[in-house]
Protein backbone atom coordinates (compact mmCIF):
# COMPACT_ATOMS: atom_id res chain seq x y z
CA UNK A 1 0.00 0.00 0.00
CA UNK A 2 1.20 3.18 -0.94
CA UNK A 3 0.90 6.19 1.10
CA UNK A 4 0.70 9.76 0.37
CA UNK A 5 1.62 12.69 2.92
CA UNK A 6 -1.04 15.32 2.40
CA UNK A 7 -1.60 19.02 4.38
CA UNK A 8 -5.22 19.06 6.31
CA UNK A 9 -6.08 21.14 3.53
CA UNK A 10 -5.05 19.34 1.09
CA UNK A 11 -7.41 16.71 2.69
CA UNK A 12 -10.32 18.83 3.44
CA UNK A 13 -10.00 19.92 -0.50
CA UNK A 14 -10.11 16.39 -2.10
CA UNK A 15 -12.34 14.97 0.83
CA UNK A 16 -14.79 17.92 -0.08
CA UNK A 17 -14.39 17.45 -3.71
CA UNK A 18 -15.57 13.54 -3.03
CA UNK A 19 -18.57 15.04 -0.97
CA UNK A 20 -19.80 17.32 -3.86
CA UNK A 21 -19.95 14.79 -6.59
CA UNK A 22 -21.85 12.32 -4.59
CA UNK A 23 -24.17 15.35 -3.48
CA UNK A 24 -26.59 17.96 -5.15
CA UNK A 25 -27.16 21.51 -5.21
CA UNK A 26 -28.11 22.96 -1.47
CA UNK A 27 -27.04 19.71 -0.08
CA UNK A 28 -25.86 21.07 3.16
CA UNK A 29 -28.92 19.94 5.68
CA UNK A 30 -28.38 22.23 8.18
CA UNK A 31 -26.78 25.07 6.47
CA UNK A 32 -29.14 28.47 7.06
CA UNK A 33 -28.28 29.68 3.42
CA UNK A 34 -28.74 26.29 2.16
CA UNK A 35 -32.13 26.43 3.91
CA UNK A 36 -32.78 29.93 2.44
CA UNK A 37 -32.05 28.17 -1.05
CA UNK A 38 -34.38 25.62 -0.79
CA UNK A 39 -37.27 28.16 0.85
CA UNK A 40 -37.60 26.48 4.52
CA UNK A 41 -36.36 29.98 5.99
CA UNK A 42 -37.47 33.17 5.25
CA UNK A 43 -35.12 35.45 3.03
CA UNK A 44 -35.70 39.26 1.58
CA UNK A 45 -34.85 38.03 -2.32
CA UNK A 46 -33.74 40.39 -4.60
CA UNK A 47 -32.74 38.24 -7.34
CA UNK A 48 -32.04 34.65 -8.19
CA UNK A 49 -30.69 32.24 -11.28
CA UNK A 50 -29.99 28.80 -11.90
CA UNK A 51 -26.69 29.20 -9.72
CA UNK A 52 -26.91 32.31 -7.29
CA UNK A 53 -29.34 34.20 -5.11
CA UNK A 54 -29.16 37.76 -3.63
CA UNK A 55 -30.87 38.88 -0.40
CA UNK A 56 -31.05 41.11 2.06
CA UNK A 57 -28.28 40.85 5.35
CA UNK A 58 -30.91 40.68 8.37
CA UNK A 59 -28.54 42.42 10.12
CA UNK A 60 -27.81 45.49 8.08
CA UNK A 61 -24.78 47.37 8.57
CA UNK A 62 -26.51 50.24 6.47
CA UNK A 63 -29.58 50.32 4.78
CA UNK A 64 -29.06 48.09 1.19
CA UNK A 65 -26.57 45.80 2.74
CA UNK A 66 -27.19 42.46 0.97
CA UNK A 67 -25.40 39.18 0.22
CA UNK A 68 -24.49 37.01 -2.75
CA UNK A 69 -24.45 33.85 -2.30
CA UNK A 70 -24.11 30.64 -4.65
CA UNK A 71 -27.21 28.25 -4.45
CA UNK A 72 -24.63 25.02 -4.48
CA UNK A 73 -23.09 24.89 -1.16
CA UNK A 74 -19.04 25.50 -0.95
CA UNK A 75 -17.76 26.63 2.19
CA UNK A 76 -15.99 29.69 1.03
CA UNK A 77 -13.53 30.69 -1.70
CA UNK A 78 -11.25 27.96 -0.85
CA UNK A 79 -13.76 25.55 -2.48
CA UNK A 80 -15.63 27.23 -5.23
CA UNK A 81 -16.04 25.77 -8.52
CA UNK A 82 -14.49 27.91 -11.64
CA UNK A 83 -18.06 27.96 -13.49
CA UNK A 84 -19.69 29.30 -10.20
CA UNK A 85 -17.47 31.71 -9.37
CA UNK A 86 -17.89 33.51 -13.12
CA UNK A 87 -21.70 33.41 -12.22
CA UNK A 88 -21.28 35.30 -8.86
CA UNK A 89 -18.70 37.66 -10.51
CA UNK A 90 -21.12 38.60 -12.82
CA UNK A 91 -24.16 39.09 -10.24
CA UNK A 92 -22.10 40.82 -8.23
CA UNK A 93 -21.28 43.57 -10.46
CA UNK A 94 -24.79 44.14 -11.29
CA UNK A 95 -26.41 43.82 -7.50
CA UNK A 96 -23.58 46.13 -6.51
CA UNK A 97 -24.55 48.69 -9.56
CA UNK A 98 -28.08 48.03 -8.23
CA UNK A 99 -27.60 48.83 -4.90
CA UNK A 100 -25.76 51.85 -6.06
CA UNK A 101 -28.46 52.77 -8.52
CA UNK A 102 -31.17 53.07 -5.59
CA UNK A 103 -29.16 54.11 -2.95
CA UNK A 104 -26.28 56.07 -4.65
CA UNK A 105 -23.98 56.04 -1.51
CA UNK A 106 -20.63 57.50 -0.66
CA UNK A 107 -19.14 54.53 -1.92
CA UNK A 108 -20.15 50.42 -1.54
CA UNK A 109 -17.59 47.68 -0.06
CA UNK A 110 -17.73 43.92 -1.13
CA UNK A 111 -16.44 41.79 1.08
CA UNK A 112 -15.93 37.61 1.66
CA UNK A 113 -15.11 36.55 4.35
CA UNK A 114 -13.00 32.95 4.27
CA UNK A 115 -13.00 31.10 7.55
CA UNK A 116 -13.84 31.36 10.84
CA UNK A 117 -10.69 33.51 11.38
CA UNK A 118 -11.84 35.77 8.81
CA UNK A 119 -14.97 36.39 10.78
CA UNK A 120 -17.11 34.13 8.51
CA UNK A 121 -20.11 33.10 10.84
CA UNK A 122 -22.33 30.95 8.26
CA UNK A 123 -20.00 28.33 6.39
CA UNK A 124 -21.75 28.79 3.34
CA UNK A 125 -19.55 31.25 0.57
CA UNK A 126 -21.46 34.86 0.54
CA UNK A 127 -20.38 38.10 -1.00
CA UNK A 128 -21.33 41.18 1.39
CA UNK A 129 -22.34 44.54 -0.81
CA UNK A 130 -22.30 46.95 1.53
CA UNK A 131 -22.95 50.76 0.83
CA UNK A 132 -20.64 53.14 2.82
CA UNK A 133 -21.77 56.60 4.33
CA UNK A 134 -20.03 59.47 5.67
CA UNK A 135 -20.45 59.11 9.59
CA UNK A 136 -21.52 55.35 9.07
CA UNK A 137 -20.03 54.41 12.16
CA UNK A 138 -18.34 51.43 10.39
CA UNK A 139 -14.55 50.45 9.05
CA UNK A 140 -11.76 48.93 8.96
CA UNK A 141 -9.51 48.60 12.20
CA UNK A 142 -5.47 48.63 10.94
CA UNK A 143 -2.64 47.95 13.55
CA UNK A 144 -1.06 50.78 14.75
CA UNK A 145 2.11 50.69 12.46
CA UNK A 146 -0.14 50.67 9.34
CA UNK A 147 1.78 52.65 6.37
CA UNK A 148 4.80 53.62 8.80
CA UNK A 149 6.92 52.63 5.95
CA UNK A 150 6.57 50.29 2.84
CA UNK A 151 7.68 46.95 2.71
CA UNK A 152 11.01 46.23 1.66
CA UNK A 153 11.10 45.22 -2.02
CA UNK A 154 13.20 41.85 -1.63
CA UNK A 155 10.94 40.53 0.77
CA UNK A 156 8.20 41.22 -1.05
CA UNK A 157 9.17 39.42 -4.46
CA UNK A 158 10.16 36.74 -2.13
CA UNK A 159 6.54 36.48 -0.98
CA UNK A 160 5.16 36.73 -4.31
CA UNK A 161 7.21 34.14 -5.61
CA UNK A 162 6.22 31.68 -2.41
CA UNK A 163 2.94 32.48 -3.64
CA UNK A 164 3.37 31.95 -7.51
CA UNK A 165 5.04 28.57 -6.42
CA UNK A 166 1.95 26.78 -5.00
CA UNK A 167 -0.26 24.48 -6.28
CA UNK A 168 -3.91 26.06 -6.46
CA UNK A 169 -5.46 22.48 -5.66
CA UNK A 170 -9.18 23.02 -7.30
CA UNK A 171 -7.11 23.66 -10.65
CA UNK A 172 -9.24 27.18 -11.45
CA UNK A 173 -7.27 28.33 -14.13
CA UNK B 1 -33.19 68.87 -29.66
CA UNK B 2 -34.63 66.01 -27.26
CA UNK B 3 -32.81 66.22 -23.99
CA UNK B 4 -32.93 63.51 -21.72
CA UNK B 5 -33.02 63.89 -17.96
CA UNK B 6 -30.14 61.46 -16.57
CA UNK B 7 -28.26 61.01 -13.35
CA UNK B 8 -24.89 62.37 -12.30
CA UNK B 9 -24.08 57.76 -11.89
CA UNK B 10 -25.63 57.36 -15.66
CA UNK B 11 -24.26 60.13 -17.01
CA UNK B 12 -20.66 58.97 -15.87
CA UNK B 13 -21.34 55.13 -16.84
CA UNK B 14 -22.10 56.55 -20.17
CA UNK B 15 -19.62 58.80 -20.62
CA UNK B 16 -16.66 56.00 -19.35
CA UNK B 17 -17.81 53.63 -21.82
CA UNK B 18 -17.77 56.03 -24.20
CA UNK B 19 -13.80 56.65 -23.33
CA UNK B 20 -13.46 52.48 -23.05
CA UNK B 21 -14.64 52.19 -26.72
CA UNK B 22 -11.71 54.92 -28.25
CA UNK B 23 -8.95 53.82 -26.00
CA UNK B 24 -6.77 50.96 -25.11
CA UNK B 25 -5.92 48.93 -22.13
CA UNK B 26 -3.95 50.59 -19.57
CA UNK B 27 -4.95 53.55 -21.23
CA UNK B 28 -5.17 56.01 -18.14
CA UNK B 29 -2.13 57.55 -18.86
CA UNK B 30 -1.60 59.03 -14.86
CA UNK B 31 -2.87 55.87 -13.00
CA UNK B 32 -0.09 53.97 -10.83
CA UNK B 33 -1.94 50.63 -11.65
CA UNK B 34 -1.81 50.85 -15.04
CA UNK B 35 1.81 52.08 -14.71
CA UNK B 36 2.63 49.07 -13.05
CA UNK B 37 0.69 46.86 -15.87
CA UNK B 38 2.55 49.26 -18.48
CA UNK B 39 6.37 48.10 -16.46
CA UNK B 40 6.54 51.73 -15.29
CA UNK B 41 6.49 50.86 -11.60
CA UNK B 42 8.16 48.22 -9.88
CA UNK B 43 5.56 45.80 -8.54
CA UNK B 44 6.47 42.10 -7.13
CA UNK B 45 4.53 40.19 -9.50
CA UNK B 46 2.25 37.09 -8.71
CA UNK B 47 1.08 36.49 -11.65
CA UNK B 48 -0.16 37.51 -14.95
CA UNK B 49 -2.67 36.66 -17.70
CA UNK B 50 -4.35 38.66 -20.62
CA UNK B 51 -6.37 40.44 -18.24
CA UNK B 52 -5.69 40.14 -14.87
CA UNK B 53 -2.45 40.52 -12.52
CA UNK B 54 -1.56 40.20 -9.02
CA UNK B 55 0.59 41.48 -7.11
CA UNK B 56 1.79 42.08 -3.53
CA UNK B 57 0.74 45.58 -1.74
CA UNK B 58 3.47 47.91 -0.66
CA UNK B 59 1.68 48.28 2.76
CA UNK B 60 1.20 45.09 3.60
CA UNK B 61 -1.46 44.49 6.37
CA UNK B 62 -0.27 40.81 7.21
CA UNK B 63 2.38 38.80 5.62
CA UNK B 64 1.02 38.01 2.26
CA UNK B 65 -1.35 40.71 1.47
CA UNK B 66 -1.83 41.22 -2.46
CA UNK B 67 -4.08 42.31 -4.90
CA UNK B 68 -5.44 41.70 -8.00
CA UNK B 69 -6.50 43.78 -10.67
CA UNK B 70 -7.78 44.16 -14.63
CA UNK B 71 -5.04 44.85 -16.94
CA UNK B 72 -7.58 47.42 -18.54
CA UNK B 73 -9.01 50.80 -16.67
CA UNK B 74 -11.88 50.53 -15.12
CA UNK B 75 -12.25 52.40 -11.97
CA UNK B 76 -14.19 49.80 -9.67
CA UNK B 77 -17.04 47.17 -9.68
CA UNK B 78 -19.70 50.18 -11.00
CA UNK B 79 -17.53 50.09 -14.20
CA UNK B 80 -16.16 46.82 -15.09
CA UNK B 81 -16.78 44.76 -17.96
CA UNK B 82 -18.28 41.25 -17.50
CA UNK B 83 -16.32 39.22 -19.41
CA UNK B 84 -13.50 40.84 -17.38
CA UNK B 85 -15.43 40.54 -14.17
CA UNK B 86 -15.22 36.35 -15.41
CA UNK B 87 -11.67 36.16 -15.22
CA UNK B 88 -11.12 38.17 -12.13
CA UNK B 89 -13.19 35.20 -10.23
CA UNK B 90 -11.42 32.50 -11.43
CA UNK B 91 -8.33 34.30 -10.86
CA UNK B 92 -9.60 35.45 -7.51
CA UNK B 93 -9.87 31.86 -6.21
CA UNK B 94 -6.71 31.09 -7.45
CA UNK B 95 -5.02 33.59 -6.28
CA UNK B 96 -6.41 32.76 -2.65
CA UNK B 97 -6.18 29.20 -2.36
CA UNK B 98 -2.60 29.98 -3.36
CA UNK B 99 -2.02 32.58 -0.47
CA UNK B 100 -4.07 30.24 1.57
CA UNK B 101 -1.45 26.80 1.11
CA UNK B 102 1.69 29.31 1.76
CA UNK B 103 0.63 31.04 4.92
CA UNK B 104 -1.99 28.50 6.07
CA UNK B 105 -3.87 31.56 8.02
CA UNK B 106 -6.36 31.63 10.45
CA UNK B 107 -8.61 33.14 7.72
CA UNK B 108 -8.71 35.10 4.14
CA UNK B 109 -10.64 38.11 3.58
CA UNK B 110 -11.43 39.52 -0.26
CA UNK B 111 -12.23 43.24 -0.17
CA UNK B 112 -13.02 45.54 -2.56
CA UNK B 113 -13.65 49.16 -1.64
CA UNK B 114 -15.58 51.00 -4.88
CA UNK B 115 -15.28 54.44 -4.67
CA UNK B 116 -13.36 57.08 -2.49
CA UNK B 117 -16.14 57.12 0.29
CA UNK B 118 -15.33 53.28 0.57
CA UNK B 119 -11.76 53.78 1.45
CA UNK B 120 -10.78 53.45 -2.51
CA UNK B 121 -7.40 55.50 -2.87
CA UNK B 122 -6.39 54.10 -6.55
CA UNK B 123 -9.61 54.81 -8.77
CA UNK B 124 -8.24 51.43 -10.60
CA UNK B 125 -10.48 48.52 -9.24
CA UNK B 126 -8.75 46.25 -6.95
CA UNK B 127 -9.44 43.12 -5.01
CA UNK B 128 -7.44 42.89 -1.76
CA UNK B 129 -6.27 39.22 -0.76
CA UNK B 130 -5.26 39.70 3.00
CA UNK B 131 -4.55 36.84 4.95
CA UNK B 132 -6.34 36.64 8.62
CA UNK B 133 -4.56 35.22 11.80
CA UNK B 134 -5.53 35.86 15.79
CA UNK B 135 -4.22 39.26 17.41
CA UNK B 136 -3.45 40.70 13.92
CA UNK B 137 -4.51 44.00 15.07
CA UNK B 138 -6.86 44.53 11.56
CA UNK B 139 -10.19 43.72 11.16
CA UNK B 140 -13.73 45.56 11.11
CA UNK B 141 -15.36 48.40 12.77
CA UNK B 142 -19.18 48.30 13.74
CA UNK B 143 -21.58 50.55 14.63
CA UNK B 144 -22.18 50.43 18.33
CA UNK B 145 -26.01 48.98 18.43
CA UNK B 146 -25.17 46.77 15.43
CA UNK B 147 -26.62 43.29 15.76
CA UNK B 148 -29.05 44.52 18.79
CA UNK B 149 -31.93 43.19 17.00
CA UNK B 150 -32.67 42.27 13.62
CA UNK B 151 -33.93 44.19 10.72
CA UNK B 152 -38.10 44.40 10.09
CA UNK B 153 -39.04 41.82 7.68
CA UNK B 154 -41.41 44.42 5.61
CA UNK B 155 -38.89 47.13 5.53
CA UNK B 156 -36.21 44.37 4.28
CA UNK B 157 -38.40 42.99 1.73
CA UNK B 158 -39.10 46.34 0.99
CA UNK B 159 -35.28 47.73 0.49
CA UNK B 160 -34.67 44.38 -1.38
CA UNK B 161 -37.97 45.11 -4.56
CA UNK B 162 -36.13 48.38 -4.77
CA UNK B 163 -32.88 47.08 -5.34
CA UNK B 164 -34.51 44.36 -7.70
CA UNK B 165 -36.39 47.33 -9.75
CA UNK B 166 -33.00 49.36 -10.42
CA UNK B 167 -31.46 48.88 -13.94
CA UNK B 168 -28.29 47.92 -14.25
CA UNK B 169 -26.96 50.01 -16.56
CA UNK B 170 -23.79 47.87 -17.66
CA UNK B 171 -26.16 45.52 -18.22
CA UNK B 172 -24.27 42.20 -16.87
CA UNK B 173 -26.47 39.75 -17.06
Amino acid sequence: MRLVRVSLYEFRTIYFKHLQSVTNMSDNESCLFCKIVRGEVPASVIFEDKFTMAFMDIFPISKGHCLLIPKQHYENMLYVDTKVAKHLAVRLAELTRKVHSEFEPDGIINVIANGVGAGQEVPHLHIHVIPRNEGDRFGFLFPDDYREEMAPRDELDSVAKAIRAQTDLLGSK
